[in-house]
């Protein structure tokens, strides 16, 4: 198979979009050394733009980008693509409406996932972006469709767009790369912060009625409309 | 309503000041993705400076800055104004010497919100600063004046120039937007030292007296003058 | 002993590696001040390139490097070698296999190595890049073959590249200098996140034969082959 | 009084070298805002150059350094020098062996500060650098001789360049400004690291006999001779 006409202008802007959000990997401390990886969807194809495996941040580039199927099989690109992509693939397979996918071992939620307990919701800015607790998914092993399961079912039983997949670490979904990659940040803040808290007592969760406010309010309102 | 005259000149500085200490944010990790902003009084106007809603402090310049009245209604500029600009407008209202506002969620100011506690003043940097406890204020959800409200009692009941609001985050004030900055980035700095301090043991506050020797010297003796 | 030929080629390149890698270390926050090193053997002969002992991060170059036998004794070079010399010197003429070799005191590990704890396998990551727990070597003075000895017996008793040697810190090998580096970071991530996991909780470790199986797939699918 | 002949030179030296290390202090992230300083002593001369007071370390230049004697009067310098003059002019004046002294609040010996606990020696970095335990300097208030009396006799009761003078926070001292900068830094390292071992379980004090031959060893043998 080979890309062609309007398609390729689409996946040329997408392998620059999503080398440039691995910058923001890095320069918000998610990941070291090759350790996580983005990926976005192409629109209307059954195509998705990945990180290579194994390559160092410094050398990502919108070349050293892959383009896979929805099967996680490679379609464009010199390299081989991410360990992890059978599981952004099924992502794309299974929930239409996401349009990016991201995966960090960042320490925090990493942490969380590592005892399998959720982030509590005991801060506005969680119930602002997840809309209730951070859910823990499956322990599943890389190389088959298990990982990808575990997130989607827990996603589908959450508002929240992050899943701490246990004894492995985050993974987080948006509508678009971007927004996947904010939850990535805002997932490992909140791990961080709340962690903090519970060191040294017992936060309460907010009453789920406000929570359900400050959701509301923050996926409506906040921002430039 | 449009600005004219003298105005203007106050207004441009200001936009470029407030748009710079946004940079002190992020330089001190106070802050990540969009959500901190600072703010600044126009003097002698019914007015104020803002950073607009959910910018990323990349995309922050003088220009993009808005200029709202004291109840949060836009008057010059092309964007949304924060989303906590009713909380800065309330402070503004009612507290005539504060020329600066600054919120965050920095992590460890935001821990000791999450557990509703005050930082105990067992340092001589807080009593310099903060004149004894980094007092809390109540849980209170966006929308109205609740959080303003919350935090002008708060402030008017100690010396500090940070509150920290139950479950959300810390709010400061100052003379000037840069000396509310300043106090952000030192509640931020004690809320750190002292949780460190507390993991291992249990820290003595300072006795009463010296803290007040202590602030009065900060206040009039440290610094040029 | 003067250097002749071809190796003069090699050691000048590797040089350049060694001092380059360096940076990794400060980039990610390994090291402090002049307390760290990277060495790597020169392929086929009985020499190693060092860091120079006590020479800050910021002037070392490929001029700077030391060359020294596999006994420490100096080579080539204006600056003695790293006070820790000795100890890469022994690893290189016990282990073959070994191209390089790191030595830190990044704080989690050593906080690890301070309690002489194991790090235990609870991440996938840690299966992945260790095969199992990260083992304490024996506390040991510098000054002799002691630290040396202690690092290749507890390596030689694990797959783990990196081994916590007691009240003292990591020391990593690889194949290549570059690969030593790796697991340098890499054992201060996991060592961070494990600890953090730890100060809220008890993970349990991974079953040992997902531990195999994910050490098999990393060690032979993962990266570009 | 005013400077005339070589000691123009040497102060001039000077300032460039007190201002170029406060850099390392922001490097190290040992300060926040203005919160910590370095002086160098004059060799054979009853002076001293300094930071000013509550100036930016972005505006520190060797222009802006200010000379006091030995007793805090400014002899040279537009600015008024560090709150902290006093404690580092009495260093100078009772332990002539010193050449430089450097106060942060640097989070974690500040920590161990405000629990008036000294930090044990555990690791062999504590050893080789603080030939003991860091200890505990009384409290006491700014505005006399005691934080500096505290201090010098604190530092001549132990091997340590670092003291934690209670409540308050490290100070520090060399032969040299940058010995004694070293010292800062590294006291936090060993604050922090020691900080995270305890947090998980007891580490036990090295040997007397074993720190003796360290201490010794690193003295004497380590860097370039």
């Amino acid at each position: 198979m080979s890309l062609t006409g309007e398609v390729l202008d689409t996946v040329a802007e997408l392998r620059e979009t999503v080398a440039n959000l691995h910058g923001e990997l890095t320069r918000n401390a998610l990941v070291i050394w090759t350790a996580g990886n983005v990926s976005a969807r192409v629109p209307g194809r059954e195509l998705m733009v990945i990180k290579p495996s194994g390559v160092s941040y410094d050398d990502l580039s919108a070349d050293t980008m892959v383009v896979t199927d929805l099967h996680g099989e490679l379609v464009e690109g010199e390299l081989a693509p991410s360990s992890d992509t059978a599981a952004h693939a099924y992502v794309y397979r299974h929930m239409p409406e996401i349009g990016g996918v991201v995966h960090t071992h960042s320490t925090y939620a990493t942490a969380w996932a590592a005892r399998g307990e959720p982030i509590p919701c005991v801060l506005t800015m969680i119930a602002d972006e997840f809309g209730g607790e951070v859910p823990v998914g499956p322990f599943a092993l890389i190389g088959d469709d298990s990982i990808g399961r575990g997130i989607v079912e827990t996603l589908r039983a959450s508002r929240s767009p992050a899943v701490l997949m246990r004894n492995h670490g985050p993974f987080t979904v948006g509508r678009t790369a971007r927004d996947a990659v904010k939850a990535a940040v805002m997932v490992e803040d909140v791990a961080r912060t709340v962690h903090k808290a519970f060191e040294l007592g017992t936060p309460e969760p907010l009453p789920p009625e406000d929570v359900d406010r400050l959701y509301a309010r923050y996926q409506n309102v906040y921002g430039q409309h």
